[in-house]
């Protein structure tokens, strides 16, 4: 299918910046997330393994099921933790709709950049929370390309962004999904469902996330797209070379860069 | 001058906007405001006194000078000061740009939802800079109409919004000066400048947002620039009609809003 080329997390470069931006967000979005010892935790999607030595780490005493689709991902995943010297993770190839488990086998279950990708995210959420022992939680985290604001503004920098979220929906994603956290977790039958937004605030004054979140990790990721957008003639050449233009100005010592990422937190009853 | 009559803040129905919304957005905006004993401080723009209110009771022993181009603001901010039974607060009437002090007079200058409606925020800066005492610090604290995104997303809602931007352009304004807090205190001359991002999340679970914000606060201001907006053909009545609807859809069981405001420090050395 067209947008498997398209599809971020599948290319070195892809790789590398989740990388980086699991590096530079990691305080902001994971700061907060930590399971006690001895629990059952799934890690439900965990792709290349970026999250995964995060959870494990600061969560020394758990024990973690990272499931994933992608038998390459998990294989790359296994390595990363494998060089971390982590033992606490066990990898298994499987479909989060098809999940191969037991019904109430885990005190926690973590997804994380996941639900932006899937047609059915609260069917899958509903598949999750069945996995879940009673009273135990749910930790979900997405992005929202939708909230992204900079300076300065830039009409070009927007419909090079558009342009990536007109594809993640061609896709049968979700760009937008970060803001629907709230109804999809009470409509996938959680309780005490929590969100809570975490932006990245960016100027000159924070040159690590310059470099590793405006630079590193959203535009290189919409610099991704632009061979997709051209062909599926979105936009043209000069557009979108003056957008990304744009959205590296916003990275000058006088720029602004805003990004919400949301994490939502509920309970199996 | 045309945009006289859509600026808010002069309506007795927008006045109660105003009143809502520092109620609900304090502790948010403010709960890390406060000056020391004996400090004397700035407040430049008091408007009708809603932050007067707050920043006296935030920081009892300090003194306030409360500065308003309007004498109407300033004599219902003094009613609503003396109704509180607060004594620590001095009215003057005067321009930002031709303040009536002294060089180096205050400790502290606060500004709030003032810059958003100057052609000028920068060289008020400077201004208020000369007006501090060498260590004295600035606090900056506005909002963004262009931070703004909700579920069920709305083009209508999106375009409403965009009318008020619009108008408060043509009025010599800026809606969008949330973002460049940062390079305009810089290039206004403060140094050790810091922003820090206040997005206001508003889901079901947050009841008195729904109200207080989503629907008080921000619609109703939306909602206020209905007629300015049709006298200059931004937008016709149906497509009008449609985005107010979808604001308010926005603060259904199942929607989410997000707006940002953001808070800005500098020092004068």
């Amino acid at each position: 299918m067209s947008h498997k080329t398209y599809v971020h997390g599948y290319s070195k470069r892809e790789s590398e910046r989740l990388s980086d931006q699991a590096q530079t967000l990691t305080a902001l979005l994971h700061g907060d997330t930590w399971y006690s010892p001895g629990s059952q935790v799934l890690e439900a999607g965990c792709g290349i393994g970026a999250q995964t030595v995060i959870l494990a780490k600061n969560s020394p005493g758990a024990y973690f099921t990272s499931l994933d689709i992608s038998a390459d991902s998990l294989q790359r995943a296994g390595l990363t933790i494998k060089n971390e010297g982590i033992t606490i993770v066990s990898f298994l190839q499987g479909d989060i709709f098809h999940p191969p488990f037991e019904p109430e086998t885990f005190d926690h279950v973590f997804v994380c950049f996941v639900l932006e990708h899937l047609a059915e995210p609260q069917r899958a959420l509903e598949r999750l929370r069945l996995l879940l022992k009673k009273g135990g939680t749910i930790t979900v985290i997405e992005g929202d390309h939708g909230s992204t604001f900079f300076h300065p503004d830039s009409q070009y920098a927007q419909k090079a962004i558009d342009c990536l979220i007109h594809l993640q929906r061609d896709a049968g994603g979700n760009a937008l999904i970060g803001r629907q956290l709230y109804p999809l977790l009470v409509d996938a039958g959680y309780s005490d469902v929590q969100v809570s937004p975490r932006m990245v605030y960016v100027d000159a004054s924070r040159p690590a996330l310059v470099e590793g979140f405006t630079k590193l990790t959203f535009t290189a990721m919409i610099e991704g797209v632009g061979d997709a957008a051209h062909r599926q003639g979105l936009i043209t050449k000069e557009e979108w070379e003056q957008g990304i233009r744009d959205l590296y100005r916003t990275a000058e010592p006088d720029g602004v860069f805003c990004y919400t990422f949301f994490k939502a937190y509920g309970i199996r009853t």
